[in-house]
């Protein structure tokens, strides 16, 4: 996607490019809508540079004199606006730079966005500019404004007055800005920087985050993404961005399927699956909104002021119902209303009227209105003074403020408001602890509202609702900002580790080669055997019950004997993955009988599977053709060379490869711990609790690898199921750090297979208190490329293994 | 809590009460916040009747002239609106009488919201004013506004201007008053009637609630409410709404246990249990909203113009942005945005520009701004036009029309908008489907906008968050008004069923008393003997596993040769309701010997467990005491006495009935179904999956009863758990209806109780396929009074079993 050098889009560049003070429209006329809003934008944001029409066939547009080309500038501009229509762009740029003008916003849609040819278009739209080393937004976008810097190129309306402040905003949706801009507007929620994104060609939605990095002005960055393109390049970003003290909003579009066809008619690209974005942002620390109202007042708490960092929670209220709705809401969020502090309550009894209790949440009543105010400081006011010293709190939200629509007539009136406005913000100002204003409704703030507001320094969200999911968005920003940040924000964009998985021998579906094959760019993939795969978990570290795959019946019970009964016997062979579905497992096998018994039946019902395959036309179509079933019987009493991997050639002709002798496990607690690969994201480690908690439940919690004992802990916390591992019905409590341990050693297992990596599964990976052990191993890599093409066949059934 | 005749509270009454055509101000003084603000709201809804301030001392209030008492009118006035202090509300009530005033509001707080005396003194009040005949709101309320009336008796800030409308207001909390007035008007939703109902002590929300049904302003009814003070004629009025046709939408606060906290220190009442109150609302198809702005959102739509009543969304926007949140918003809602038919698709083509797409979610994008417009309709206009008659379509939720915060200077531009506005209006008013119109996010609504709206009559919903939630409310209540609305809404209206245990021979706890003991008023409850719990459930048809009580090895034996082996054995004992927890259950039992053996674990594991609890000095210390355990061996050879209830006096000392010998199960399916007994909504079904799905996940539905086998199969479906009964994991279906009757049966058994019911709860109701069965039965009832003194201890066991 990057067609530019990475000098072209840095933040230095990007500080010009945002901050332009001259600037050229081509394309503008009289006609054009866009023209119209980018003038009135200027005007809006009070951009007092030249602003030149650029047109070859008109003389003035909206009163202004027209120059016909970029090329007939007298001097160069800093900025071109091209709103020509597509095929005329590519002329502009080169009339751009010919004019040495460096930067350039293109607004023509019919690119990357329909599919087709319109990529390659905006391939060679963005190399053209970088060849004329021109910073280009877009296209199909609207342009931007920079408050700060009175820049406004942005060719959507207005809605007056342009607030600056300290948020930035990146929009992959140009269409909604106007709304944003509205929006923050009626919160008195300033922008930095508010940029739409268009197709992103070459200047990415994770350029704009690292510029507003780099921007004294912004304190948050807030975003609406239809995807991630660069997942790397985005975690890098993140991780800056927490280093900076920056917190990063995502509203992130296609959390429904649903949502994801609407992103992909829109933007052309396919939206990566929501639980591993989810996943993702939450180990960048980016803090994940669900509508365009809440992402802003988010955004407006940690930009202005103090946000909270823990989670006991003040409350001073006017209204019970105020307290009602604040204590709902901080249940579903987690936040705590603890009780005053005896001297806390003390205080605040001492300005409430009798009837009134000194409680958290408090409700201070509206009967100051029963008497003639002697001071501008209300029973609420006394209370937020008292509260925000007690110590038992970690901050206050304070609903108590309500500002008129405009200056009250009554100068009294005006001045007792003033003056309590005045008070409240000093007292906000020396508060010990961080205080969070909130309106009870999400209601505009009017103008007066506005300069009541900044004059004294003071926030107010909007509405209760919005503002205690803030309010939460806020803390667990704080508290995952407040662990170890590197480890958990370099996550995402660590690579894969390198490959090791050269160290352990394995075979790839035929038993023809023993040398491993890492060819990633193979098309197809393959199903280990499952000793190979055994083995490379063992190599790490990861706990593997004890077994040993056998080729016969006489085979089985000598592995059984040395195994120690009860045991487990499995089908193996790498053409089918879920045994026990096609009656490849027997259980508890107590004796030598049971286990020959055993043996047949698994096996025989495996090669039944293979056999139904095949006449399914599936993709297995030439396995198990040579018919040999259990008759592949040499190699019997050669377990152990079965564990060190040879000894077994010649011998799965049928795609069985013997069946797996194991030590029988029962009670304690069946996981599930798997690696898969994402598109965007590489290695994604799941983990759950097996059975019916992954496929009725999908209780199931993910992270994008790499991650440490600590965040797999907190990822079990999180499981519906972790009751079970707690101890809950009976069961022994699981030992919680050994079993982390044991997943992370199965990331690092995936990890080492590299790029040739496809999935890693463990199911189940039993727990019985602090013993832990694989009980079943899936490892499906892509295919080795053989020079045998009688294993095709074997080739495509290990495709079909793939659990992806 | 009804103090007055219901005459005083009558919709005709209230339809006076709230229509005053004079009111006096009782204690207003120039100091009086509240006085200026009753003032204020006067003038702000167009009062023109007489507003006349009462006060002993002062002469001129806001330089009214003052009346010095009540009974000093030159004639009554409508209303007397008293904000004297608590201790002289009782003379002016007596006052307003003598002057024949018939309604009054009552402002003072420190009635029953402090606890203690406060109560006795709010009931005196509202007994007092009922002795005059005098319609009371209040106290502690801050009165009410009725747009249309154009009365407004409201101590409270009211947000210029009042806009009458179809939306009635009642409000538990007064403050929350002018923030929901605040934000109806930033939505341009008017208000028919918004009241504050303070402590209810005479005018309750329900009465309110008919008097709005009644009411034909009145469209749909917005409550926030912190109890449901009596459930019973709140089912009556919500039902009486639904045939209306008037929708009901509640903010409940309390959802969490610390909002509970929050409204017990408001009002002084105790919440139920949230989870109860959200399935008697769903039952009454009441819409629950979670935030002031989705409740009044959500009467936003459902008062003006056509609501959706299916599920099929069209989606017509100028934003890919705007199309992603809506599809997300509605995959959250269960609403489906279906392809457009081909015609549909083909029309809207026509009118897009060359690189859109003509696909639901429609995003017609900005490109109608390229060029001067030639008409006032845009790309998203003319699909409107074609979507509405889309066959695949049941409405249509349009985003495309952005107003300005005032009308255009520019004169052309203000007129297409207008006309655009008008052909809107008209295309909606005509199209065959409902239209949604929705900002793209939620800012007030200006003057221009609402006079724009108003004259064309468009509603526009503020933002796609909160949008797409009201839509998803609005089909909701349309589904369940579907439904046969008169058994669902009468469901929490009805009584439980007359007692009829009293067919069914039983024994509480003792042995001495074979005489049904139905003492409702009965301190204690007592846990059944489980064959007596067994006939009770066999004589409502729900099908029980063959079993029997045997006292002895012998008799268990011999039970088991009846039954059928294998058989499973559990300690009986109505002291022991969680058997298996003590070790008191021994399964698949399938030789005499192992039956033997069995029987004396498990009897001496019951006998250990009470001889445990003994110990511990709980509630049951004088159980066991006789020490007798296995000893008491009579009556081994009459099992089948048993099952008649005779034939076991005296053989309970320690507290253990026997053994209880059934048909081992196993397979199948272990469901939960149980009533217990709500303080506030009597008796509640719960359906559950067994084991974890009950205990680690909660996983629980709920219905307030009856219910009929129809309402159970959703009870059913909503279960998280629900695809195991529809066979997943390989199972075998369950017979979903069969299983709903049964389920139904059981509820039958619990009302055939009456008030005696605690706890009827089958645990499991074991299902495999069409068999149904219920293994094991706990039943508690009020405990008898009997006069055996030295049966207390096992009565004081036996309220040990009592499970709720």
């Amino acid at each position: 996607m990057r067609a530019a050098e990475p000098a072209l889009v840095s933040p230095e560049r990007l500080a010009e490019f945002f901050a332009p003070r001259s600037i050229a429209v081509v394309g503008a006329s009289d006609a054009s809508g866009w023209a119209r809003f980018v003038l009135a934008a200027a005007a809006a944001t009070g951009f007092t540079g030249p602003l030149i029409p650029v047109h070859p066939a008109h003389r003035t547009v909206f009163g202004r004199t027209v120059v016909r080309s970029l090329r007939a500038l007298a001097e160069p501009v800093d900025l071109a606006f091209i709103m020509a229509p597509a095929q005329a762009v590519g002329e502009v740029l080169d009339d751009a730079a010919a004019a040495g003008v460096r930067g350039a916003i293109v607004l023509a849609s019919g690119y990357r966005e329909t599919g087709g040819g319109g990529l390659a278009e905006e391939e060679a739209l963005a190399a053209r500019a970088a060849g004329h080393g021109i910073t280009l937004l877009g296209p199909n976008c609207l342009g931007f404004i920079n408050a700060h810097a009175r820049a406004g190129p942005f060719a959507l309306t207005v809605p007056l007055p342009v607030l600056a402040g300290p948020v930035g905003v990146a929009l992959a949706s140009g269409a909604l800005a106007s709304a944003v801009l509205a929006f923050a507007r009626a919160r008195a929620i300033g922008i930095s920087t508010l940029t739409t994104l268009g197709n992103e060609a070459m200047i990415t939605a994770t350029d704009v985050i690292e510029y507003l990095i780099a921007d004294d002005r912004t304190r948050v960055i807030c975003l609406f993404l239809e995807q991630i393109t660069d997942p790397a390049r985005f975690a890098c970003a993140a991780e800056r961005a927490g280093q900076a003290g920056k917190p990063i909003v995502v509203l992130k579009a296609g959390s429904s399927p649903a949502g994801s066809r609407a992103a992909l008619a829109h933007t052309g690209s396919v939206a990566g699956d929501d639980a591993v974005v989810a996943a993702a942002l939450r180990q960048l620390n980016v803090i994940r909104a669900a509508s365009v109202e809440e992402l802003l007042c988010t955004g407006g708490l940690l930009g202005y002021g103090r946000a909270p960092r823990g989670r006991r929670m003040g409350v001073v209220t006017t209204s019970g119902g105020a307290c009602d709705l604040i204590a709902d809401g901080a249940a579903r969020e987690g936040i705590e209303i603890p009780e005053f502090a005896p001297q806390t309550e003390a205080a605040i009894a001492a300005r409430l009227p009798p009837f009134a209790q000194a409680r958290n949440p408090l409700d201070a009543t509206g009967y100051f209105l029963a008497n003639r105010r002697t001071s501008a400081l209300t029973a609420a006011d006394h209370a937020l003074d008292a509260a925000v010293a007690d110590p038992g709190l970690d901050f206050v939200l304070c609903s108590s403020l309500v500002l008129p629509d405009a200056r009250p007539a009554d100068e009294h009136a005006a001045a007792v408001l003033e003056e309590r406005a005045a008070w409240l913000g000093r007292r906000i100002e020396s508060s010990p602890i961080p205080v969070v204003m909130a309106s009870t409704t999400c209601v505009d703030v009017t103008e007066y509202g506005r300069a009541v507001l900044a004059g004294h320094g003071i926030h107010q969200l909007g509405g209760i609702d919005l503002a205690v999911r803030a309010i939460g968005n806020a803390i667990g920003w704080a508290e995952r900002a407040g662990q170890d940040p590197r480890s958990a924000r370099r996550a995402a964009a660590a690579p894969a580790a390198p490959a090791r998985a050269a160290t352990v021998a394995r075979r790839c579906g035929d038993g023809d080669s023993d040398e491993p094959s890492l060819r990633a760019e193979s098309a197809g993939t393959c199903a280990w055997r499952e000793d190979d795969a055994r083995r490379l978990l063992a190599a790490h570290g990861v706990p593997v019950v004890p077994g040993e795959l056998a080729s016969s019946a006489d085979g089985a019970t000598a592995a059984a004997i040395r195994i120690g009964y009860p045991v487990a016997l499995r089908v193996a062979s790498a053409a089918i993955p879920h045994r026990s579905d096609v009656g490849g497992v027997a259980l508890g096998l107590r004796t030598a009988a049971q286990v020959r018994v055993a043996y047949r039946r698994v096996r025989a019902a495996g090669a039944a599977a293979l056999a139904d395959r095949d006449g399914a036309g599936g993709p297995g179509d030439r396995a198990g053709q040579n018919g040999q079933g259990d008759r592949n019987g040499q190699g019997d009493r050669n377990g152990r060379n079965d564990r060190n991997g040879r000894g077994d050639r010649g011998r799965r002709a049928d795609g069985i490869d013997g069946v797996m002798v194991t030590k029988m496990r029962s009670g304690g607690i069946e996981l599930l711990a798997g690696v898969t690969v994402d598109p965007a994201f590489g290695p994604v480690l799941a983990v759950g609790l097996g059975g019916i908690w992954v496929e009725v439940l999908a209780d199931v919690s993910l992270r994008i690898l790499p991650v440490g004992p600590p965040e797999i802990r907190e990822m079990l916390g999180e499981l519906r199921g972790a009751p079970l591992l707690r101890g809950a019905r009976g069961a022994r409590p699981a030992d919680l750090d050994a079993l982390a341990d044991v997943i992370a050693r199965i990331g690092v297992a995936a990890a080492s297979l590299g790029g040739t990596l496809r999935t890693l599964e463990i199911n189940p990976l039993w727990v019985d208190g602090d013993q832990i052990e694989a009980l079943d191993v899936l490892a499906v890599t892509t295919a080795a490329q053989t020079a045998n093409p009688d294993l095709s066949g074997a080739a495509a059934l290990a495709q079909n293994g793939d659990k992806q």
